[in-house]
């Protein structure tokens, strides 16, 4: 079963503390990408894997969803999303995407953010998401980028003249790469690019967008930190759509 | 027009030294996974974007190709294209492929290799490539990875452990990268691999599948100094499809 960092008491103290977890929406500024990529949602059956809190899942029903189906391993995250929702049309589960199981063809949506790079078995996730989708239907994942996860050290050094770079090794060798973020040893999975799209691919989805996630001049002039996202690319977003 | 570095004589000369240059297919460690993307070719009429010496138009004539139309912008590759080739169902014409014009559905299969990060306009490209293909035709090319083009200074550095790192930044600032190989100022284009699998997408290609190549242990075992391209993604590698 995939690592469960999310019911670690220091990590969710530390990880509700994050401005996307306080703002919600407006506190993710790759929301604004996100938002570009998704389909009309009037009338669908949505499935959100790896909902946290529940921002989405809320707002894909504000966006007229017909329902929302809320999946995360966290029972601290699945807490604070049903105390967060009165609409009866959403409803929150627990389950671990390494092992989920899904019924055929009861989706017409899938979104997924952040979570796929905690799991394991990434082509298994994707034949289970793609056999729960109707035909034609949309699928909407953000993950962190193969080139953000790779090295040994991921953390900024500097260029001969000063300016930040990205370190980036052991690209092509995939597997488990542990963090210390809020909490000692999270595990996530790194995969590069190639073997990321064609598992997707492989599944029987047709990749439509790529998103790589760079700040605005905007949201630059507002929070000037940002600017780094510019030098490295940090975020994977995929708009992908299930075979007809 | 792009920059002909290739009619350059200092570069011409030292690129003419380059293993891949004089042993051919078995001198590009990334010729078996090009080779495992490619279709069946028998009986197609294939078009190669950048053929430089005529390595693979000779190659695809050899898989029976039906004819084969090497395209390249440099006199001195074409030359020796054409002083190499007996074969009359190859041809070669020198054209920029910034302002190639092809006939319509011409061509059952179109290749290039290390040649599209030299065009500052990839989208045009992508759109008279597809135009020249007939429906459902394949299409395989490799350029430089978006990763090795971005840093302003795209050389090995060392991490605190004194792990070899290849240095990212700048990765969103799409444009104009200038290096020294074999001679100054070789002009490049970066795009990130968002911008480039998007403009294939736009075109009308659909996406099969990816490779970042990465050396086998065989390989290693034979050329020891391969190994460092399993620390970076060195090289892009994408099989697409014209729409039906």
């Amino acid at each position: 079963m995939a690592q469960n960092i999310y019911d670690d008491p220091d990590f969710f103290r530390g990880y509700s503390t994050l401005p996307r977890q306080i703002l919600g929406l407006a506190g993710a500024p790759e929301w604004p990408a996100i938002e570009r990529l998704m389909p009309a949602l009037a009338g669908k059956r949505v499935i959100d894997l790896g909902c946290g809190f529940g921002w989405v899942s809320r707002w894909m029903r504000e966006q007229g969803a017909a329902s929302v189906l809320g999946i995360d391993l966290s029972e601290n995250m699945l807490r604070r999303a049903r105390a967060d929702t009165v609409d009866t049309a959403i409803t929150y589960r627990i389950a671990d995407l390494e092992t989920l199981d899904l019924p055929e063809a009861a989706f017409d949506f899938a979104y997924s953010a952040l979570t796929f790079h905690y799991i394991a078995n990434f082509a298994r996730l994707m034949q289970v998401i793609h056999r729960a989708l109707t035909p034609g239907a949309g699928f909407v994942f953000t993950i962190e980028h193969p080139i953000y996860m790779a090295a040994d050290h991921p953390g900024w050094m500097a260029d001969l003249d000063g300016r930040k770079i990205w370190p980036v090794n052991g690209y092509a060798m995939e597997g488990e790469r542990r963090t210390n973020w809020f909490a000692e040893g999270v595990i996530k999975y790194h995969r590069t690019m190639a073997t990321t799209l064609n598992a997707v691919i492989g599944a029987g989805f047709v990749i439509e967008r790529l998103d790589e996630f760079a700040p605005s001049d905007r949201q630059i002039a507002e929070m000037p930190e940002l600017a780094e996202e510019r030098e490295r690319p940090m975020l994977l977003l995929v708009r992908a759509r299930r075979d007809p």
